[in-house]
C-alpha cells in the first residue's frame, strides 16, 4: 500500500538510514524509473546486454519490474548527490539509446495521461470504440483531470449489432473474419474516427475470457486499432492473465500503439 | 492483501486458534456479511437502533465497514456451528427488516454482478450513457464474466455535442440547466435505452473534479438516471473523496438506482 510504504519509509527506514551514516556524510541513495510496455522482459533484457551498457552501468544498479503496466526499468545509485544525478542520468541516456522506443515514461507517469499530453500539444481530439473492455480504455483516459480538452466520447460495442450500427462495422467482415479479427477492429476504429469527427480513434476486440475461446482464438486473443488521420495501424495481442488482466492489459496496448503512432 | 491475509489465516491464524482450544472443542467462528449501499453510515446505524434488532443480536457482534462500494454490515459470532449458523442467521433476518432496501447482496457479491442477474432473471438487456464515468459503469459491468448476454453497449458522452448528436439531448436542456443536471441525465437514459433498444438504459453526468466545481454545481456533485420502460428515475448525489472515488460512487450509485427500481 503506497500510503503505508510512504510512512514506514519516513518514520523508520529513513531514520535508520541516516543513524547507518547516510544522509550525515553527504551520501545519499537515488532512483529513477523508466517505464516501458508492449515488450517482455527478456526481450529488454536482451537489447539492453546487446546495446552494451556496461559502460554507463557503472555505480548503477538496474532492475526489471514486470507488472501489469508493461516492464518498468528501475536504476538506484548511491553517492554523492551530483554524482548519483550523474550516475543515473548517464544509464537513463544509454537505455534510451537501447530500447527508446519502448519507452513511454518516467517514474509515476501513466500512459493515458502521456498519451493525452501528446495529443494536446498537437490540438488533436482522441474517441474510442471498445468491445471487450466494455469502457475501461474511456475510463483509463478520463481518469486524468483535464481529459476532456482532448477526449470528446465513444462507443461501447459489446454487442455485434452495436459494432455495426454505431460504428459501420459491415455484416460481411463480421461474418467472414469474426468479431475478434483485424479486419473488424480496423473498421471499429475508421468508425469512430468518423462518427466522433476526432483525429485519433482507438479501438479494442478480444476474448477476456474466462469462456469463449476456441483452439483458433483462445482466451487472452485482442485485437487494437489506431486510427490517426488516413492512417490505420492493427495489431494482434495475446495476452495472458485473469478476464481484468486481459481488459486492462488491452487498454495499454491500444494506448501505446497510439503513443507510438503519434511519434513517428 | 487477499492472497497474503488468507496465507496468513492458514499458516499462523488458525493454529493459533486451534491451540486455544477453538476447533478441537468444535467451537468455530462464524461471520456473515451483508453489503449496503446508497445509505450513510450514521443513518444505517439509526435505523438499526431503532428497529430494536437487540433480541436477535444474542451472541453476535455487528461491525459496521463503510468502503467506497458502500457500508458492509459484518456480523460474527462464536459457538458450535449450528449456534452460530442460527445466530447468524437470526440477525441477518433482523438486519433485512430494519434496512433490507439497502442491502444488494452478501458476502464477496459485486453490485454489477447482482444487478446483471436481476436483469438475466427478467430477461432484460441493458445499456450506459456516461459523462463523467467515462466509461467506468460499462467497464464495471462487462468485468463480470457472461455479461454479454445482458449488457449491449452504450455511449461514453464526454462532450457535449456527443450528447447531443448521440443521445438526442436537446440544445435547450443543455443550455437551461447545464451538463449535469437532472434535465440532462433522463435525456441521456432515455435516449440511451431507445438508440441501444434495450429495456434498462443507465447514465451518469456529474463533476468529477479536482476542477471544474462551482458554489452552485460543486466537484463531487452527480446526477444518475436509469430508464426501465417508461419509468424514468433520477437521483442527485453529493459525492466526496478525489476524482477517482467520486467516478467509482456514481457507478456505483447508478447500479444501485436500476437494482431498485428493478426490484419495486
Amino acid at each position: 500500500v503506497p500510503r503505508e510504504l510512504r510512512g514506514m519509509t519516513e518514520d523508520a527506514l529513513l531514520p535508520l538510514l541516516r543513524e547507518r551514516g547516510l544522509g550525515t556524510t553527504g551520501e545519499v541513495i537515488g532512483s529513477r524509473t523508466l517505464r516501458t510496455t508492449g515488450i517482455a522482459e527478456s526481450l529488454l533484457q536482451d537489447r539492453v546486454t546487446q546495446a552494451n551498457v556496461a559502460a554507463a552501468q557503472e555505480g548503477v544498479s538496474l532492475a526489471y519490474l514486470p507488472g501489469v503496466d508493461g516492464v518498468d526499468l528501475r536504476l538506484t545509485a548511491q553517492g554523492d548527490s551530483a554524482t548519483v544525478a550523474d550516475r543515473l542520468g548517464r544509464m537513463a541516456t544509454a537505455l534510451r539509446s537501447a530500447v527508446g522506443e519502448s519507452i513511454y515514461g518516467e517514474d509515476n507517469d501513466d500512459l493515458a495521461a502521456v498519451l493525452l499530453a501528446a495529443c494536446r500539444e498537437r490540438g488533436l481530439k482522441v474517441a474510442v470504440a471498445e468491445s471487450c473492455t466494455g469502457g475501461l480504455l474511456g475510463a483509463r483516459l478520463t481518469a486524468i483531470p483535464g481529459a476532456s480538452d482532448v477526449f470528446v466520447g465513444g462507443v461501447i460495442a459489446y454487442a455485434n449489432g452495436v459494432k455495426q450500427h454505431e460504428l459501420g462495422v459491415r455484416e460481411r467482415t463480421l461474418v467472414e473474419h469474426g468479431a475478434v479479427s483485424g479486419e473488424v477492429v480496423g473498421e471499429m476504429a475508421a468508425g469512430a474516427r468518423k462518427k466522433f469527427g476526432v483525429d485519433l480513434a482507438l479501438a479494442i476486440t478480444g476474448i477476456a475470457g474466462p469462456s469463449g475461446g476456441t483452439a483458433e482464438k483462445p482466451v487472452g486473443l485482442v485485437w487494437i486499432a489506431a486510427a490517426y488521420g488516413e492512417r490505420l495501424e492493427t495489431r494482434r495481442i495475446q495476452s495472458w492473465g485473469d478476464r481484468q488482466e486481459v481488459r486492462y492489459r488491452a487498454a495499454q496496448a491500444a494506448m501505446e500503439l497510439a503513443r507510438r503512432l503519434l511519434s513517428t
